[in-house]
C-alpha cells in the first residue's frame, strides 16, 4: 500500500486562472453563473507557470497511484490531479471511484466502417453510466469545498443522474428543475434514487435553466449544469487516461458525439495540454459527429466556418445529444481548428444500425454514443479517415441508459424513410422467434443460423 | 509496462479436478450438463496439490498486475488466475474488463442499521451491470478454448445478457430460450443488443430448462446456465478482490443476496481457500438473506437444518432472485456451516425502504441487492450482528436494471400491507413536485426541505 502523499513529483503544478473564451477577461471569481463579467460568454480554466520538463516523473507517479488504496488514487479522474486546479483539495473530494473506464478493441465494427485499429473508450462504464460522472466529481467536490449545501441543475437525463449520485455521496442536497408535463420517468429514475428533490416547472426547458440562474444568485445554491468550468476539467481526464492506455502513442483520430459539446472541448483541452506539458508529441484529430436532427454545428462549421451558430429545433431519438443550442459551441469549434479534426452528421437510422453493430462486438451502449461510429464510415468514405489510421471511439452511455431505444429496434419498431433503409436494419434486426416446445424446433433454429 | 509473462511467482498452481457436491465422485469430464455420472448432483471444481506457502508472493504478483496493459491482467477476473482452473489458458480468454468494482463505505446505511463499519461490494457495476459477469468471463472463455460456436441459456434476466455479451465479445453465438408470453423486454435489451438468437417456447420456465439440457446433448452448443462450475471459479474472484482491498483483513460479516445461491457459494468458497492458502487468517461469517416471497434456503434452514429443500413458488419484485427452487442450495448449506453464517428473510416493503436508503448514499443498485441491508437490520437485532463488527454487503446489480422498480416507489405505487409500512415509506419518498416557473416558488421549496 502507498500512501498519497508519499507519492511526490517534480512536477510543478500550475496556478489555475478562469479566464473568458470570448475576451481573455481573467477574473478571479466564477459567480454564480460561470459567466464573463465583462462579456457574459463562458469561462474556462487555464494554467500560467506549470513545467513542462516532467512527463516522465508524471506518467510514472499516475502509474504508481494505481498501487494505492486511498480513494482518491483509485478515482480515473484524480488520480491525474497534477493537471487539475490545486485548489480542488483531496479531503474534499467526492468519487464514487470514476473513471478507470476499458479501452475496447471493436474488431467487427473495423471491418464495416472499413479501417484496421478501432478501439472505444467507454465513459459508460462510469458508477451512473455515463462520461458525467468524470465531471461532476471535480465540480461537486468544488462545491463541498466552499461549504455549499445545496447544488442544482435543469436536466431530465445523465447531468441530473450523476449530480444526485455525487451529492448524496458528499452529503449534499441537490436540487433537479425540469418542463412539466415534458417528463422522461426512466431517465428521472437514477436521480429519484440518489435522493434529488425535483420540481417540474410550468415553463420549457429554457425557463426552468432562467430560473435556475437567479435561484442559484439568491440562494447559496451551487450550480452544476455544463457551463460550469470544472466540470470540464474533470471530464478532460478522460483523454489522459485513454493516452496512458495507449502507452502514451496518440491515435491518429478520436471521434467525439456532438450535444451540448462540453466532452469534446474536454478532451480537446486535455490533448492540448499533455502536448504542452511533453506528455505525448503530437496531437490526435478530434472529431465531432451529430445526429442530423441536432446538428448547429455542423451547419455552422458549413455555413460560417463557426464564427457563429444558429440554434435549431432539435429532433433525435439519441436523447442525449438532442440539443439545438449547445452551450460550449465556441469551445468544440477551438478544438476542431487546434487538431484538424471535422464534424459530419448521421441519420436515425444510421444511428440504429452502428448501436447495433457495436452491440454485436459485445460492448453496447446508449444511441448518441453509437454516431461515433456512424460518423466514422463517412469520414472514412471522405477519405479524411484512411484505413491505415488509429481510431478511437469515444461512447458515453452505457447500454443500459435506454432500453426502450434497443427494443424498439429489435421489434422493428423504428420508422424509417425508404425500404432501402428499412431492408438495412432488417438484416441487423433480431427479434424473439416463437417455437414449440421441442428439441428439434430448437435444432431448426440453430442450423439455419450458421455460424 | 509488465509483460504477464515476465510476473512469476513461486506459487505452484493446483491441479483441477470437478467432484459430485453429493457423492464426492471425481469424474474427468463435465459432460453437456455438469451432473455427476453416478447421482445427478452437481459438479465443483476442487483444486489438489497446491502449495500452501506463497500467499505474500501471490498478494505481490496480483498486485503489479495492476500496472499490467495486457486485458488478461486488467481483468478483474484473470488478475487471479491462480486460483483459477489452470485449463482456462490466457489465449482464450474472453474479457471485457470484469471485475475491478469498487468498494463503497455506506456512512448513512451504517447509521439505520446501528453498526459502525459498513462497505458494500458493488458487483453491479461490472460491465453488463451485474456479478455474472465474472462468472461469465471463466465459462464463455472455456467454451472457445474447447472449440464451441454456440453457448445457451434458458433465462430472460441478467444471466442472458451476461452470456451475450461475452459471446459476441468472443466471437460465439449465442442462444436463450424463454417462456412465451412471460417475456421481460426490458431485460431483454440487452441481450438482443449483444447479437444473442432468442427462443420463446411455448411452455414454462422449466420447461425451457428440460428442452435446453437436450439440446446440449445433441449438438455442440455449450451450456452456460448456473449449473456451470466454471462460472462459479470466475465468481469466487469478487471475494480474493474484496479481501485485496481490505488489506487481507477479512470482514466479520459478508451478507449476500440468496436466489440460485450460486454467488454465496462462490464468495464461501473463495473465502475458504483463501484461508487454505494463509492469504486470510480468519473467516467471515457469510449471511444469506432471502426475499420472503422466494425463501426455500431460509426455510430448509429452519424446518430441516438444510438437509433437504423443498421449492416454492417465488413472488418477488426483486426479479433477480424470484427464484423458488434454487440450483446450489447444497453448495449454499456448506458454506453456512463452515462459515458460521445465518440466513434471514424480508418483506417487499423492506427490501424498498432499504433501495432507497442505498440510494441515497449515492450507491443505488437493483431491488435484489438491496435485499442485504433489510437483512442486516435483522441481524443486528437478533444479535447476530454486533454494533462493532465489520460488515460487507454484496450488491449484485446495477440501478440501471431496473428504473421501473425505483420509479414505482417514488411515485407511490407500491403495494403496501399497513398503514405503519405506507408511513415507512413515505418518509423516502421523493416524488417530483408541481410549481409555478418562479424562483421564489423553487426558493421555498429549498427553505421547506431544511438541510
Amino acid at each position: 500500500m502507498t500512501h498519497p502523499t508519499a507519492l511526490e513529483s517534480k512536477f510543478r503544478r500550475g496556478e489555475a486562472h478562469l479566464r473568458c473564451i470570448a475576451c481573455g477577461n481573467l477574473q478571479a471569481d466564477a459567480g454564480a453563473n460561470f459567466r464573463c463579467s465583462t462579456c457574459g460568454d463562458l469561462l474556462e480554466i487555464f494554467y500560467q507557470g506549470w513545467s513542462g520538463d516532467a512527463a516522465g516523473d508524471l506518467k510514472s507517479l499516475w502509474q504508481q497511484r494505481k498501487l494505492s488504496r486511498e480513494a482518491v488514487d483509485q478515482s480515473g479522474v484524480w488520480r491525474f490531479r497534477e493537471l487539475l486546479p490545486s485548489l480542488l483539495s483531496l479531503e474534499d473530494a467526492i468519487t464514487l471511484r470514476e473513471g478507470n473506464t476499458p479501452l475496447y478493441s471493436l474488431p467487427r465494427c473495423a471491418r464495416i466502417a472499413g479501417v484496421e485499429h478501432l478501439q472505444a473508450k467507454h465513459q459508460g462504464m462510469n458508477p451512473t453510466g455515463s462520461f458525467k460522472d468524470t465531471g461532476m466529481t471535480a465540480a461537486a467536490s468544488f462545491a463541498r469545498q466552499h461549504a455549499f449545501q445545496w447544488v442544482a441543475c435543469a436536466s431530465t437525463g445523465n447531468t441530473s443522474a450523476s449530480m444526485a449520485a455525487y451529492a448524496s455521496r458528499g452529503g449534499l442536497r441537490s436540487l433537479v428543475l425540469l418542463p412539466e408535463g415534458k417528463i422522461s420517468w426512466g431517465k428521472l429514475s437514477q436521480a429519484l434514487d440518489y435522493g434529488a428533490v425535483t420540481c417540474q416547472l410550468k415553463t420549457d426547458f429554457d425557463g426552468c435553466m432562467q430560473v435556475l440562474n437567479q435561484v442559484v444568485q439568491r440562494a447559496p445554491v451551487y450550480l452544476l449544469n455544463s457551463v460550469n468550468p470544472y466540470r470540464i476539467e474533470g471530464q478532460k481526464t478522460a483523454a489522459i487516461e485513454l493516452m496512458e492506455q495507449l502507452n502514451w502513442q496518440p491515435p491518429d483520430h478520436i471521434i467525439v458525439p456532438g450535444g451540448n459539446l462540453g466532452n469534446s472541448s474536454a478532451i480537446g483541452k486535455a490533448c492540448l495540454e499533455m502536448k504542452e506539458l511533453g506528455l505525448i508529441s503530437r496531437l490526435p484529430k478530434i472529431s465531432i459527429i451529430q445526429a442530423a436532427g441536432a446538428n448547429p454545428l455542423v451547419r455552422a462549421m458549413r455555413d460560417n466556418g463557426g464564427q457563429s451558430i444558429t440554434p435549431v429545433q432539435a429532433e433525435t431519438m439519441a436523447t442525449a445529444i438532442r440539443i439545438g443550442n449547445p452551450a460550449s459551441w465556441k469551445k468544440a469549434v477551438r478544438i476542431l481548428k487546434a487538431t484538424g479534426g471535422t464534424v459530419d452528421e448521421v441519420s436515425e437510422v444510421e444511428i440504429a444500425l452502428a448501436k447495433a453493430e457495436i452491440g454485436a462486438d459485445g460492448v453496447g451502449c446508449e444511441p448518441a454514443s453509437a454516431v461515433t461510429l456512424a460518423g466514422l464510415k463517412k469520414l472514412v468514405k471522405r477519405g479524411f479517415v484512411t484505413p491505415s489510421d488509429n481510431v478511437v471511439l469515444i461512447l458515453t452511455g452505457h447500454l443500459l441508459k435506454d432500453p426502450e431505444f434497443t427494443l424498439n429496434f429489435h421489434r422493428g419498431e423504428l420508422l424509417v424513410g425508404n425500404q432501402q433503409e428499412a431492408n438495412m436494419l432488417a438484416r441487423q434486426r433480431r427479434a424473439p422467434v416463437v417455437l414449440d416446445a421441442t428439441v428439434d424446433a430448437v435444432l431448426k433454429v440453430l442450423n439455419g443460423q450458421g455460424n
